[in-house]
């Protein structure tokens, strides 16, 4: 894609600008080995972030908040319920939700309480490989995961993803050396990124909070995906170039995030 | 103030060198996205922390603790019920404890909260402008709060905190671009401080962690609290004269809040 | 010990070429402060970190786990009932687990939590010289903590580490400024290792999560807990030597951890 086209279609850098403009508020139902990353991110992005997942509370939360994603990585039961009032809260009230289904295909209980969640009309959802493919009901032995990281390839699981984007409603995202995007018809690519993102814990987790940045800004939610997705990917990109491993590197993804200008991110975006 | 003077009535630079020489243990009951940042910073500045927040332990952790902290941010109603009970713990037993009221005039919940420990005798209530505002009986829609974040200057809310601080009997502080200080009748100031403490995700609840180990050390608590601003304050300038972002700014305000040298910090303090 | 005798007896560097050949999950059920820097840890020396503490998945979770670790610092009691569900699967299943009784002379309740779990078998238990002492059996008044944090060296509790490691039947590691490693019988020492490992927190929690990685890639728990140590402390050898502070401190052990080589570990191992 040309950045003449970026500039009809309204390219990442637009979205960025829109995030940095208007300071989206984000509710975050995350887990909590995420919780600072996904708040400094949203941060240095421009965003308002919010950790509001009380069962008391969550629902009048999410009538203030721009969007809200939920990450069922440390769930428990309540929060668990916690989330469904959220989301149905959300979709009640038309705010984009993202969901994150993290190691859903390790147990029976992530898989339960991520399936569930699936059914609520997400807007987004975004996952690793493995997944996508157990969300999408691949067997457990054939999903590729270990824990809650993955083993496979992002277009290993196309045909899975496009399943689960018609299944479900909502756009999928499933993120990989390439990353791809999916509405179960079209489907988007995003080659950017840099490996040292598997390295940082909650690098995942992060770039879903930062897809309801996208999304509060971004009507269309395969751009929204996408847009994220080439952010954090561009972001990486640089942080890599300038550390000395995965503790530097997380400092610098931050720093960049923080730095990054709209109009490069348009030119360094690779959409294969 | 001049340098005189602070020598006259033991300055910040005096509650620094306090702190590192008694390294007061301070409990900390306070939110998932917090925890990280505020222990890390009582360890650089010289202080013990303990995270300890069940229900089970509270009441007899706070009798080995200098300083108790309690932050609403990520409660339940458990949470609730143990932070109520140690704050009586505290108060039948001297410990000096430090109320933040995160967000709270986000939601019914968080003001509810916020406002039962507010009457439990806190010695200093530490927050953004906004929820200094809700917490002292302004409607929410004149509180100016965005989510967790705030929009309004500290001394917008100056007649607020002044009456916050007669009706619960704590000192107020009231971050913001100066920050200001009260007992209800006497304001201190304090003008320390970098637009990137605002970028960090609590940044301010690590505040009012150091608040804690500064009551610990200082039995004035309008001292306490103004010496922790300029502590921090002072901190994040020197933090952001060398970082590039959110991230490098994080690590540099350890560093410096490590490094910061009693003597240079009553110089640099700004009390207008 | 030798270069050579380490060749013989499979030293530090093995363990690590280990960990990064095989990638091993190591499943923790942990604090909410030590989340973070123990999967990050265990991402930055080439494990592969799970975060599963819910009672609805515990038990499955590891079934598909190298290692499990339970560090008891924010308990409350629904967490204790998970763990121990967790420890009876790890035992049940040939799975090695480590036990860290974060500040359990502290309170009651963290001692009998702490007491609990050290009679489930745990292949390894790894605290400070304050912490052994407590589950050892010493009074608290003996035990030196201050909070979570110790007073003592660690050869000052070598008799109760032995005493606890015949009634438990686990590898015992006290940390300190010379480390000891000892099975009630035997005593392996390792002197590597940097004062600001001290004034970062959770640096003791994710040294416990590296213990359970070593623990998944070798059999012999004196070996695994003693070449965790040397892994640590040439790591924060060497990112002392870079560092400015606590902050920066702790993103060049990360760094020190991902760039270590084998070969350089087994030179610069200290085992005196």
């Amino acid at each position: 894609m040309s950045k003449q086209s970026f500039l009809a279609d309204q390219g990442p850098g637009a979205t960025l600008a829109a995030i940095r403009d208007t300071g989206p508020l984000v509710q975050n139902i995350t887990n909590f080995v995420a919780m600072d990353l996904a708040a400094n991110l949203l941060l240095s992005v421009g965003a308002s972030p919010a950790m509001a997942h009380a069962g008391e509370e969550v629902e009048e939360f999410v009538t203030l908040a721009s969007a809200l994603t939920i990450n069922t990585g440390t769930f428990t039961s309540d929060w668990l319920e916690a989330a469904v009032a959220a989301a149905a809260q959300a979709v009640a009230t038309g705010t984009p939700w993202v969901l994150d289904p993290v190691g859903c295909g390790a147990t029976k209980f992530r898989l339960a309480n991520a399936s569930r969640l699936a059914k609520m009309r997400p807007t987004i959802i975004r996952g690793n490989a493995s997944e996508i493919a157990a969300l999408s009901g691949a067997s457990a032995q054939d999903s590729g995961g270990k824990g809650v990281d993955s083993t496979l390839a992002a277009d290993a699981v196309l045909e899975q993803a496009r399943r689960l984007a018609l299944n479900s409603g909502a756009v999928v995202a499933v993120t990989g050396e390439v990353d791809l995007v999916t509405d179960g018809d079209a489907v988007l690519r995003v080659a950017n990124g840099h490996m040292l993102l598997t390295r940082v814990t909650a690098a995942g987790c992060a770039l879903t909070a930062l897809t309801g940045a996208a999304a509060a800004v971004c009507k269309d939610p395969m751009r929204a995906a996408r847009d994220a997705l080439v952010i954090m990917g561009v972001a990486g990109e640089r942080a890599a170039a300038v550390a000395r491993g995965p503790g530097s590197f997380r400092v610098a993804l931050l720093d960049a995030l923080y730095n990054l200008e709209s109009a490069q991110l348009d030119e360094e975006a690779r959409l294969p």
